[in-house]
Parts: structure tokens; C-alpha cells; sequence
């Protein structure tokens, strides 16, 4: 079983992170690896859950939050070992997210007086089916384990925080017809044509630009698939508009659902998907705290992340990470290092004090 | 290899050919035992071009028409040996469209001195694929073997002429935008949302019904297919409209194609897909006295058919022949007897000058 060395500085654990291949459904290896280096830890109390690993510092402090970060990452595509040049990190998983595990791991070999309590959680999974997410898991089994005030997601995002995230809605609104030969349509009655108005109501929404703890966010009503047909010529007798619902946190999945059934009234409307969003959170003390020890600068989080499941468990989250999320999932994977380096000193800042008050103080 | 009785009556007949599967591919033994039953015949010259079979008299009238069928069949299901119960005889190709082939297999047995010469064609390949369809490779290789004032192609028609036949363009209508993750839709452009005006200007289509030769034909513009579509989460940067239009025989496929390009006017237009339509000829001489010998109802062809191909070749011609075109191609298929005697006797009279003046006197 390969090993880390978890006092190694911030870039070299990263590099060490990214040489153990950890594809999803693979992470046996790394989550042994970090694990062991853990356990060695006298201040924390590691549990592992599947490929799931847990620390917690137990000093009894007025608040306690999570850092977080998944182990897998996508399928290999000739991008690894690791190579560092010119201040730049390239390989499968150095953005996403090997670089914000090793903060974590640095964080957890290092801190052993923070000003919270915290919680270190890597986790197994994340890149594929929800149902076998290691954190969806552990929040299922054992959410004692990760009960907190506030928890950081370390997702790639140049080191910028991204608070709360929008839920999304999955529909298929269908218009029927009747088929008939295209040779003699008047016989039938057309369901793309029927799509029309469908397309139009599409066209004619206006999205809500809610702001929520100072934070703007912005709806969305998309079409993301059409289809309809059954043959070159037969007038077609169903077609089927899937939208994409993206909806600002103040709304509950039911308020989306209504709104979208409202919008296509008439219309036969199933629901396919739906995942609630996450309230940015950023009043709670610990939260504001943190904002100002990276820097101040906070931005909606537009897309659906993990951190709706610690939303789900009464947890504010954010994320914050290094590593510019448009290089994810990409062959040329790459992170700048000095982001990793300021990460680690933004969040060391954070939990230990010297920048802000505290939680308790603010 | 089978043979058939040609001096049986036009039922046995029928049954007969429905008893000599003949899925299209695989017309060698129908072919075969109708050559073989036709070379017997001395006052017809008969030639083989594949598995289409012509025989031809040589009598040196004023005017030759053709008499065509085609001997192929959809796929088996369960629906053969035939069967006769009730005046219906069931079975595949019993409607589509083995009961006309057994009428041009009778008149061919019988009329030695017919008031026209007469031309019958029967041909492979007509359920499948245009570039194997014996006629169309005939009308190619030997063009003069088919020349003629009239044809009547047999197919099923409930024992009613429709003529012509109307004319199908099917073009793609494409809408283009630009991709981004359905979280951020205001990064893109929705192609699909962009398909609201094709469909709109689809609804507003009003047909053209002209009337030729008496007949009133209808025009039709169809959406028949539509897709679009990258992934559950990303605005989506294509959209494709198939669109059918059947047009009246008075206009070319070039009318057509600029008909439909400029309602289509700012949308990228491709044609996949284009067959001209056929006149009625309801005007030359031999025509008038089929019609009138058949009854003198005459409807207008809505569809495409093998008319068409006669039609570029310059000869006029009509759908006629027993069986509802309705079961064509179903599990069920069956033809009323009484439909094929009549339309034999009905040909008969035509060409033997029993009704209706002839060709020249009228």
C-alpha cells in the first residue's frame, strides 16, 4: 500500500496525492494512505467509512466547522505521474481536487489548537452517481460525524469563495398529437407543432436575480433537449422538451416545481430530477469570520455542488479551493502552486485566529 | 424453384403468389416462376432484368400502355401460408400487393388482342430502398423497354384511381447557438429556444390545395422530427428541424425547394431529401377511356408512389388495384376477393375496347 508523507510542505503532498491514482471506485489506496497518516496524529480521531476518511479535533470548542474534499477523480487519459514546472502543477487531480486535499491534510498535521473545533473529511466518489457519493453516504449513516457551524468544500475556485449554490429542477414537458401519414396531415395532428408554444414561453421568461446575504443570484429556464419523430413521414404524434430549472436558494424544490408547472400550464409536466440549493449561510458567525480571512471577496455559487448536502444537514457551506475550475476534468490538469500556498495560509489564518476575531467575537 | 398455374382464376392466382414468400432481397423464386409462366406464352415477347420480369405484345397499335406491380413484400410475421374465409383472403402480400400482380398475370394469359399493346412490368425491390427498385433500375438501364402513353401502377387503392401523385422535399432546419452550463445560461445562446420561430412559422403555413385535371390536390408542410440536445446541464448549441413538404404536381422540386427556403428565410436550410411529384394526364386519350371504363371515379394521389417514376420517363400514370391500402404492411393484411375479379374485369373491358371508345376515337 503506498504511503504519504503528510509533513512534507503543501505542493510536495499534493504531487504525492496525484501519484496514487485514485480514478472513482478506486480509492482504496489513497484513502489507506491518508488514513494511516492521520491516525499517526495524536490530536485527531480518525474514522473511516468505506473509502471515506474522518478527523476530528475533540478540544471542545464553542463552534465546530468542516473542511472537506473528495479523493477520486475522473478516468486517467495519459496525465499521470505528476510534473511540476515553472510554479505549475500538471496531472490528473492536481486541480481537481489534490490540491485542496492537501491543505486539508497540511491543516490537520498542523493545527492541533484551532479556534473551532474542526472536522477534516475526505471522501470517495464524488465525480460519479450521487448514490455512491462517500460524503451522501457518511450523511445518511453517520450525520453526528459531520455536524457542524460551517464547513468549506475545497473545490476548485481560484481561491475565491463561492457561497451557497443554486438547486436545479429537471422536467420533460410533453405535447401530444396524433399521428398520420405526411402525405395527408390533416389527418393528424402535429405534437412538434404544438411544440411552438412550449418554445415560446421559454423565450419569453424572465429570470429572478434574488439577493441573498448580500449575494446576487440568478435564475435559469433552459431547454436541454428536444425530441420528437417517428419517421420521415408520419406527422409525429409526441415530442418532449426537457428544461433545465436553475433556481436561487430561497426557494424550496417545491416552490421551483410550482413555478414550473405554473409556467407550462396545459402542458403534461414530469419531473425527471431535482436537488435543492444551499443557503450561503454567510451570517453565521464563523462564516463571516472565515470571509474576512480570505480576503473578503465572496460570489454566488451558480452551479449545484456538495455543499447542498451539507445544506441538507443544517450546514452552511461554502466553497473555496485552489485550482481554476475550467482546467477540471481536462487532459492539461494543472494547478498554480501559489494558489495551493495561499489556500493553506488564507484557512491557517482563519483557524487559528489571526485574522478576524472568531467566531464568537463577530 | 415453384411455379404457378397463369390459367387458374385471379384468386387461386393470388394465393398462389402469396404462397411464394417473397420478401424484398429475396425475389429469385417469384420472379422465376412468373418468367417461366409468361415465356410460355407466345404472343408476348418477355424479357428478365434481374428479378423484374416484362412481357411485352407486339401488335402494333397506335398505343401501348403499361400494367406494373411490384413482387416484393415486407418481412414475414406470422402471417403466411394465406388463407381464404369469407370472400377474404389473408396473408402477406395479399393486399400489397399480390392480388393486382395476379390481374396483370390473368390480363397478360388472356388478352391476345388487346386494343392497345400492352406493357406488363413486374418488379423487385419496391418496399426498400430506392437504389434497388427494379422499376427505377429499369427506367435507368432500359428505358425503352417501358415507353408508353399511360401506366397503371397496381397497388392498392380500394379498386378507386388516384392519379398523380404529389410531389416530397424533406430539408433540415437548423438553429445554432452557443454552449455553456445550463447553471450559467447567460454565457450562451439556446439553439433550441431559437427552433420557437420555426415552429411558429410551421403553424402559420396555410397549404396550397390547386386543382388539376379536375382534381383537387393539398399541400402540407411537417415538422416529421426534431432534436437537440448536449447534456442535462449545458445550454445546448444545435437544433435540427426535419421538415416534410408535399407539393402539388404542378410544381417542380426546385418550386419547391424555394418555396420552402424562403419561408425558412434566415434559418440554414439543407435539403436531404427530394422526389418530383406526377401530373395526372388525365388528358391524353388512352387515360380517358381507363377512367371511364373503371367507373369514372378518380381521386387525387396524395402520396408518393411509383407513379412518379413513370411520370419522369414522360408517361402519364394512375394508382389502381384491389386492397385497402390501409392494411398494407400489417400483420393483418387481407384483401376482399370480389375487389380483385372486379378490378380484372374492369381492366378487361378497357383493354378489350368493352367500354369506352379506345385510345384513338376519343
Amino acid at each position: 500500500m503506498p504511503s504519504i508523507d503528510i509533513h512534507a510542505d503543501v505542493v510536495d503532498l499534493t504531487r504525492q496525492l496525484v501519484d496514487i491514482e485514485s480514478v472513482s471506485r478506486h480509492e482504496r489506496a489513497i484513502a489507506g494512505a491518508v488514513e494511516q497518516a492521520l491516525s499517526a496524529l495524536e490530536h485527531l480521531s480518525v474514522t473511516r467509512h468505506g473509502n471515506t476518511v474522518v478527523a476530528r479535533t475533540e478540544l471542545g470548542r464553542d463552534h465546530r466547522v468542516v473542511l472537506a474534499g473528495h479523493l477520486d477523480t475522473v478516468p486517467v487519459n495519459g496525465n499521470l505521474p505528476s510534473r511540476l514546472e515553472d510554479g505549475i502543477l500538471h496531472g490528473l487531480g492536481s486541480c481537481d481536487m489534490k490540491g485542496g486535499d492537501a491543505v486539508i491534510l497540511r491543516l490537520a498535521a498542523t493545527l492541533t489548537e484551532p479556534v473551532h473545533d474542526v472536522t477534516f473529511v475526505l471522501y470517495d466518489a464524488e465525480e460519479i452517481d450521487a448514490a455512491l457519493n462517500g460524503l451522501n453516504l457518511l450523511g445518511q449513516s453517520g450525520p453526528d460525524l459531520l455536524e457542524a457551524d460551517f464547513a468549506v468544500l475545497m473545490e476548485p475556485s481560484n481561491g475565491v469563495v463561492e457561497a451557497g449554490c443554486q438547486g436545479t429542477l429537471r422536467v420533460e414537458v410533453r405535447t401530444r398529437g396524433e399521428r398520420a401519414h405526411a402525405a395527408r396531415s390533416w389527418r393528424g395532428v402535429n405534437a412538434i407543432h404544438a411544440a411552438a408554444e412550449v418554445l415560446t414561453r421559454l423565450n419569453a421568461y424572465e429570470p429572478r436575480r434574488p439577493v441573498i446575504d448580500g449575494l446576487e443570484y440568478r435564475e435559469g429556464l433552459n431547454a436541454v433537449g428536444i425530441s420528437g419523430g417517428v419517421a420521415g413521414n408520419v406527422v409525429p404524434d409526441e415530442c418532449v422538451v426537457t428544461v433545465n430549472h436553475r433556481f436561487a436558494p430561497d426557494r424550496s424544490e417545491a416552490e421551483a416545481e410550482a413555478f414550473v408547472r405554473e409556467l407550462f400550464d396545459g402542458f403534461d409536466v414530469t419531473v425527471v430530477d431535482s436537488a435543492p440549493g444551499a443557503l450561503p449561510g454567510l451570517d453565521r458567525p464563523a462564516a463571516a469570520a472565515f470571509i474576512e480571512a480570505v480576503g473578503g471577496v465572496v460570489n454566488p455559487k451558480f452551479g449545484w455542488t456538495d455543499v447542498a448536502r451539507f445544506s441538507l444537514l443544517g450546514i452552511p457551506a461554502v466553497n473555496y479551493g485552489p485550482g481554476d475550475p475550467l482546467f477540471a476534468h481536462k487532459q492539461d490538469e494543472h494547478v498554480e502552486v501559489a494558489q495551493i500556498v495561499r489556500c493553506e495560509e488564507q484557512l491557517r489564518a482563519w483557524l487559528t485566529g489571526a485574522v478576524g476575531a472568531g467566531g464568537d467575537a463577530r
